[in-house]
């Protein structure tokens, strides 16, 4: 019974299918019949016409959309806890050439137009000092917060006014968007943003992540900068495939309130323990090292995230009966 | 009927199988059952130790493995009409930070001992000038040809002598190794190669590639690039069970095998026509454009090469009723 | 009477001396007689065999330095105040290809052991997470503090402990030893030090530093990099001859003490006025912005650094009469 | 008697001048007022507004000018022996990030519109293949030619067609103007060059070279590339105040028309043993390496170039009776 990370679940039933009717001979690369549907697909999610390309990881993902809005020699506002900090093994400096991470700080890994503000402030506009050219923020967050439609609409009044660029990491996408009942349209581009990483795998896909530029303009170059990262699959309809089946009656929705009910049922169990709010999927849970031992050896596996605290994340396939008897577990404690 | 690309191919059935068995929850990224019984699954095939990881493409095998074999100030000899330096969107440039291929010449795409002792000697030895620092060759070539044992030790020598890394691109490795019954030992580590990029998804593999390390000690630092490329998937097992489900009952030399007959086939019809022998997969044949129209009308696929020429392709599953109507509408040109 | 930064003095006039003396031909690059002459002459200062390379600015210095020590993929632990994060444009990414600074706190921009060690054990050795592989620590400080042999000591403690690279920025290396009267061997590669940036420019030269290899191994490889990022000078005796007329009797410590006194002087009056120790040619000052304007009124330049706080730097030439004028003025505030 | 280069003459004592003129306090970095005129007096060089920086060497100069004019992912055409291509320790892919050369052939190191064309005509424009972005041309060139206004005009037609930056190489472009007599204007930014690496040091400068653009939007983003690269002097006023010094009075021109001059001589003297015109102040005579030697063993020192052939090269200050000298030992061989 695990507990781990969204990250190692299985995929959705449709994955697979989608994958055996990709199955015949098309075009390579991105020329095939289901690469070139997704820009309508996910153009119909958003209600405005996107650029979307398929990649096989949120690394790549992100990393592109930041070369394609910072300058390599610009810096990268972000939280301290950004994956693309702490997680990426320097993809970032990778993909932009050396471009720099600009940390700033905020409860539950969120960002604010304040802590912007002070981190660009704090910039000497000259040419010693690497300037602040694009924010990036994640939803739902490292830490399962998520942002509201104010709430980035305000990021997106700073960014503009600094004239800044705008990523929205969305490996977890899919469960802000189920837990706020914001339109993906809202929590995005009409609030400023200018690319999204839009997380699939952990959400019942296998291998397929979407990029997608609302500023579309970004896109064509970006395309070379896949291909010069060896992120252009030469059988790309197997990607694309997996993307579209999500999106069809929009599983993908549907897979991240199973996931978020999941996190709501042992939330509930948890109750004081828990160190912050769930809105989406993760639970940062208060126990001691022998309750933690206690939970483990009854068979749930999860992750020591600081010393008192453990980590518990759940996926669009978790058993219910599983959670049911850690929600009881933990209760017990 | 479509001559195109092998890259366009179906996957082989066992490769969906593969999938689908490794459709349940597993540790993430690499750490996962399968992806942990490559080495010892690739050790066979090459009886020796070896280190594999797993990427999604073939560009992403070639450049982490010139990045682990060349210093970011030196330089790459490599055939003019190589993969890397022709179709790769200058990602080795990328990968490797700014390294620089260094063309030779040779027919069919191949490289020869006094081609690459001629580029070394070319330069002097000084901080003004980047110094070759790796070789790599493609087997089968870009245009179909294929080393022989005694032809890559020979290079091998060169290599030991001018102290330079030795990277074989093996998009067509199977290929190679089915049209020269050569032992894949003898035709890489035994004669001096460092690291392969061993090519499974034109020959059956849905997205997945092997890069092999013969050279061992580089693979740990490959393992940190491939993360900082984007190209360590979370869901690893997808990609792991394509190879060995590939490897399984030699099926990549049986897919490899399939090709090769068809191209055969069609050899035996071009005759005089053939540009080249045809040692692999791939052919190319003379005629006119009026001749290739003929073609194409009669329901043919297949890529315009030069003027007076075109390249055929025949992948693992190629129908053989279209290859004996090719064969013959060849035959009657 | 600027007292705005040791950057914009004249230089001593034993410099324009040295470039009249090599104004002549001689071999090209680093080939000259006097280039030739830089690896035993530094060697004497440092009292062991070192490796000596001349650069033009403090910058480059550091950054070949970063280069050779840490790998590109790798952190490099330095403190938030450091030169090398805040005012060099970025050039540790492009001079390291994307390896990432990874910031400390730490009273006038000290470094501590236990903030390196905090540092190091907040990263999992996993590949997901950019792994310290340097250290780098400016001595003088940023904010004019000193490193003592001992503190070095303990830092190079942690250095060899966690196998990190050791850099020192000496942009101010005189003003720290005529301050602390140590060394120059003993609070570098005595105590763990592999690679020393070793500032002239600030303390009487024109247009060259020198950067100095105590782990002599890493030099080589410099050269290639110096080429490489455009800062091999053809006519490099000029800069040798710098250098070389500076470490003739010992003028480098005559300047560092010239400007050390005229910083005391400053101190004195300043008095509790001080926001840190004077230990070597900065002072920190707090003062009213009325007060600020009081004293440029009086025609004295300086640079604001804070709210409520100016900074002050004396240089080698600095004129005594003006600097007790200043000193009078601060204490009449 | 040294006929090896250029790069290892004395200064013009008019630089020695300027740099003791210089030897006060200013504003650091690019802010003092020798600084501050250099776009002024360019521009009139020029006849129309250019932005100019001082940077210390042609490579520097070359590579900010190429990563302005190229996409990190484009490729830059250039002839086979063009300075960037073989004596810059591989500074185009350091400073671009990695783009690509593009090769291509010419007598004498000349470029020609047919080359140009033929290399992008080469290139299929999709994302796998590099695209040419940028052409980069020597005048004179590495063999001592120069082009015409006419010559220079036709390869800008050919940039402008094919939507390419235009970059000159000048290392020696005094030698041009003063061989060919055109204005610095009809030769470069009126024929279509964008940006012009304008070389002082082989011509009597010390330590400066000038980098000029003409499309002065490139000059702002190319301030943060130089402080990036290290390339941003402290005391740049001393930078400056050469290259004042050198344009003072046509300074550079009449240098560039005694090293021609001498040249001149040479070759008259050499008459058919030349292998290429002699159009600047470089010669490449054909002799044996018997001839060679004593022509050495008279005191004559120069390069060995290719079996069979010496290269010469004459300078600003070159000793016109050592000159005499050589030209009747070459007679008389």
């Amino acid at each position: 019974m695990r507990f781990f990370s969204d990250n190692a679940a299985a995929c959705h039933p449709a994955v697979l299918d989608a994958l055996a009717r990709a199955d015949r001979l098309d075009t390579a690369y991105d020329g095939d019949a289901w690469s070139k549907r997704l820009d309508n697909a996910f153009s119909d999610v958003f209600e405005t016409e996107v650029r979307a390309l398929w990649v096989t990881t949120g690394t790549a993902a992100n990393c592109l959309a930041l070369a394609a809005l910072c300058p390599l020699y610009g810096a990268i506002v972000c939280h301290r806890d950004a994956h693309i900090e702490n997680d990426e093994a320097g993809a970032p400096g990778f993909f932009t050439h050396g471009a720099k991470l600009m940390l700033v700080e905020g409860r539950g890994a969120k960002v604010t137009p304040q802590a912007v503000e002070e981190a660009c402030a704090r910039i000497r506009p000259d040419v010693h000092q690497v300037q602040p050219r694009a924010l990036s923020i994640t939803n739902a967050t490292e830490y399962g917060l998520t942002y509201s439609v104010s709430e980035v609409g305000a990021l997106g009044e700073t960014v503009r006014r600094r004239a800044l660029g705008f990523h929205m990491d969305g490996a977890r996408f899919a469960n802000a968007i189920a837990a706020t009942g914001a339109s993906p349209a809202d929590v995005t581009w009409r609030a400023g943003v200018d690319a999204l990483s839009f997380g699939f795998v952990k959400n019942g896909g296998m291998s397929a992540e979407a990029l997608i530029f609302f500023n579309t303009e970004l896109a064509d170059e970006t395309l070379v900068r896949r291909k010069r990262a060896g992120h252009l699959l030469s059988k790309g309809r197997y990607l694309a495939a997996q993307l579209l089946a999500l999106l069809e009656d929009d599983r993908w929705l549907a897979n991240a309130r199973a996931a978020n009910a999941a996190a709501a049922t042992l939330a509930k169990a948890a109750g004081d323990r828990l160190a912050l709010p769930v809105e989406a999927n993760e639970l940062f849970v208060r126990m001691t090292p022998e309750e933690a031992a206690r939970l483990r050896s009854a068979g749930f596996d999860f992750y020591d995230w600081a010393p008192g605290e453990v980590r518990l994340v759940t996926s669009w396939d978790q058993d219910m009966a599983a959670v049911g008897r850690l929600a009881e577990a933990i209760a017990a404690l």
